[in-house]
């Protein structure tokens, strides 16, 4: 059993050798993803689907709650179309994928494979929206996009992802700025309450702004290696698209205004974050809202009267409240403990003989391996607690590393002398608003802006890089 | 109010006037879709997509039910991976979307966005199927493909459109062979169940097989103007992927084996077929089990003290058991009756001053605008029972239209004037079994064959056309 334990967990990279190596050994070896020949694209297996069909479900219900409304526009982008507002094809167009024949015709005009929908939702709502009571329209999709990137990782940089975007239209200023913030919220809570996955809540600095926002908020999170992860962003428009597409509408005084609009999007990256944010070196780690099996009954001396049945009945009994699985295969015991581990499957119930005279099973957290002794008389009561628990647990677990990797510094040196000291991680240091400063932060110490963070401290008066004013408190830090 | 439900009902074709009018005329005036740039390519606006995220959600379930599993396959096919089973190629390569660029850079070898997915999933499964023990494997995807057609409709045929396809491997032909089968009764169980939809099960002949396939089958439904629709297809494989594709697994002796493999798809077209069926002049008719609000409240004379308050506490009392919406918009009950007839809702509730005295509401249902006084102490028992019965219903009421169009033919001459009187429908008849008479039948008479039922008929036992010993009564007809 030690010795079928040990092989698995050699299987996998640790992550304190080779963090790299250790992600694409996890999501391989937990049968998250596969490799294609289509360079680039990752097949997500039907353990890594079953996670995002569950982020998926959940996050649509709040959307929803919201008054949000599922729409599906086409896979595809006349040129002409992409190109109508100025920024926004300037910041595409280097990495769309172009169709250029249908058939065995040369097509009139190329298509691009969207690589995010704005173009597409402007157009709709142009033709839509004639009147005030025409709005909110508060719309979403669940889709796949592509962006031609030059290197790739699973889940977090491919060229095609799966992701949701929203895209909505209001009659003011006010209410479309509401609701960038609203779904900026709607995500930090998300990946609070279901990832159990701590992230700070700020605005992009101009020179990273979507392109063709008027602003661009982001949810940054930081993993194991103290590198900042992008989960998922909220832009405010303004009513630039709408001058671009004559997105207008009448308003109660019979004028035509133009409308004022947002996006915001997370993505299949969000899995990347969770295996990052609480993997460890047995493999996934997975909060129990988002794993497919919460719970994995594993019958111990199976080939004793009565195990196996109790075990399947156990099965039958919790999947009722919970999502279970029962491994009766002849592989050894600890084979199975590492390999659900592997998976991250939050909860083991082990059953057997001796179990069964006292009434009991074992239960065993996979994120501490703490072990528990529970009757079966309030077993969904004990498991319900434990689900609990582990969740808030991996999410403190979280919360304490990103505090242990956030550097509050005065100065470049300072800068220079924690990353050398600790590594990556978030380094809040003021900064006076110039896009010079924030080049050179980024040249002397090798940090980028991730953020303004809501959450403001006044570290010093003055800027970390020039010394003059100081406008903000900045993160910053690699980021994947 | 009658003028106003008048203007609202001319708005739309009849179907005795023109059929494929007052077909894009319901499509667009019930808000299912809407028209973009993108040639071919459709929008599928809220109340659509609630639609297909009810078959969805239903589909799926039955899915799961039975062991099989969703992932997620790129979208893109390399070329080289596209060519590797003959038959395959030829069948698709006319009609794909060719990607030859990435951001600014010619690919070194052309991808087709996916029309179907056969060769990514079997390069797939040659990864990871090595035993018995892996077998089979039963996975399936939801996503878009494209298929770059002529001519499109909404829903009906579309350059782009959602679907799922379900691909499996199995250890033996035998395994494989019932699972063609299971899939192709999954899908007529759900078009009935769900879609109140009756359908033909059969095989289709050698020329209309899918491009790869040994066998394929399909379900038949007949839509009001008698031309027939596919609405779903299961695909027997043997091995010829297996082969093309280097499928292989060591069986229990440890020998090499083929796998044997399946394949079975329906889409968005679900939708256009559930519009042609139970649609009428006023509008949609919808299944109540895919119906995105089965109930819709209507205040009546709303402004009497209580009325809307009483609606709308009617409203969120149904809501905990269906899908109900209220309209408290100031446009008049007349207007709100044509509206929501034109969506399809099958129940309307009134509910005035009256009723309010007499402790009841008014019930209309969509498909015959019966009038029901129901008590509130049973709404919810009664609106159980009238959705039901709406479902039977339809159900029956498709079913007569196909048996009514049903022409049992056994000469060319038969079926000229059958067709000819009654116009198009279900042509029985007999057929030797050569490809030579189907072409002929089709020049003769401008039906096709779409399948050979498994519910055969000895209608005589000579080929309807050469006169020779007949092998199968086929269905023939024209189809969209």
């Amino acid at each position: 059993m030690a010795d079928n334990n040990k092989k698995m967990v050699e299987a996998i990279t640790s992550m304190e050798e080779d963090f790299a190596k250790w992600y694409t050994d996890v999501v391989k070896k937990a049968d998250l993803i596969d490799y294609s020949s289509v360079k680039g694209c990752m097949i997500i297996r039907p353990y890594g689907y079953a996670i995002w069909e569950l982020i998926q479900r959940q996050m649509d219900e709040r959307f929803k709650a919201l008054g949000h409304e599922n729409v599906y526009m086409p896979l595809f982008i006349p040129e002409s179309l992409l190109q109508k507002e100025k920024d926004h094809v300037e910041g595409f167009a280097p990495e769309v994928a172009w169709v250029t024949h249908g058939g065995n015709e040369p097509l009139a005009e190329r298509l691009c494979v969207r690589p995010t929908s704005e173009t597409l939702f402007c157009e709709h709502y142009a033709n839509i929206v004639h009147s005030y009571r025409d709005l909110p329209k508060l719309y979403n999709q669940w889709c796949n996009v592509v962006r031609w990137e030059k290197t790739t990782r699973p889940f977090l940089r491919s060229r095609e992802f799966l992701w949701q975007e929203g895209h909505t239209v209001h009659a003011t200023a006010e209410e479309a700025q509401a609701e960038t913030e609203q779904m900026l919220n709607v995500y930090a809570d998300f990946c609070k309450d279901v990832l159990n996955m701590p992230v700070i809540k700020g605005r992009k600095t101009e020179s990273d702004k979507f392109a063709g926002a008027v602003a661009t908020y982001a949810i940054e999170a930081l993993m194991h290696d103290g590198k900042a992860l992008q989960a998922g962003t909220s832009h405010y428009f303004g009513d630039g698209f709408a001058r671009a597409f004559n997105m207008m509408y009448t308003d109660k005084n019979n004028q035509l205004q133009y409308v004022h609009q947002t996006s915001w999007g997370t993505t299949t990256r969000l899995i990347g974050a969770v295996i990052m944010s609480h993997g460890d070196n047995n493999g996934l780690v997975l909060p129990p809202k988002i794993a497919p099996t919460q719970i994995v009954v594993i019958p111990i001396a199976a080939h004793k009267p009565g195990v196996t049945e109790k075990a399947l009945e156990l099965t039958e009994r919790l999947s009722k409240s919970f999502r279970v699985k029962c491994d009766t295969t002849d592989n050894s015991a600890g084979w199975k403990f590492a390999e659900y581990e592997m998976k991250g499957v939050p909860l083991r119930l082990e059953i057997g003989p001796k179990d069964m005279e006292k009434n009991q099973c074992v239960l065993v957290r996979r994120d501490n391996r703490e072990k528990y002794f529970v009757s079966l008389d309030d077993l969904e009561g004990e498991i319900t607690r434990l689900l609990d628990e582990l969740g808030r647990a991996i999410y403190d677990k979280a919360a304490a590393n990103i505090e242990r990797r956030t550097y509050r510094c005065t100065s470049i040196d300072e800068i220079k002398a924690a990353l050398a000291e600790h590594g990556d991680g978030f380094v809040k240091a003021m900064w006076c608003g110039s896009e010079e400063c924030e080049d050179k932060v980024k040249e002397l110490t090798g940090v980028g802006s991730r953020c303004i963070p809501f959450e403001q401290e006044q570290l010093s008066d003055t800027c970390v890089c020039c010394g003059k004013k100081a406008a903000h408190m900045v993160v910053w830090g690699n980021a994947y």
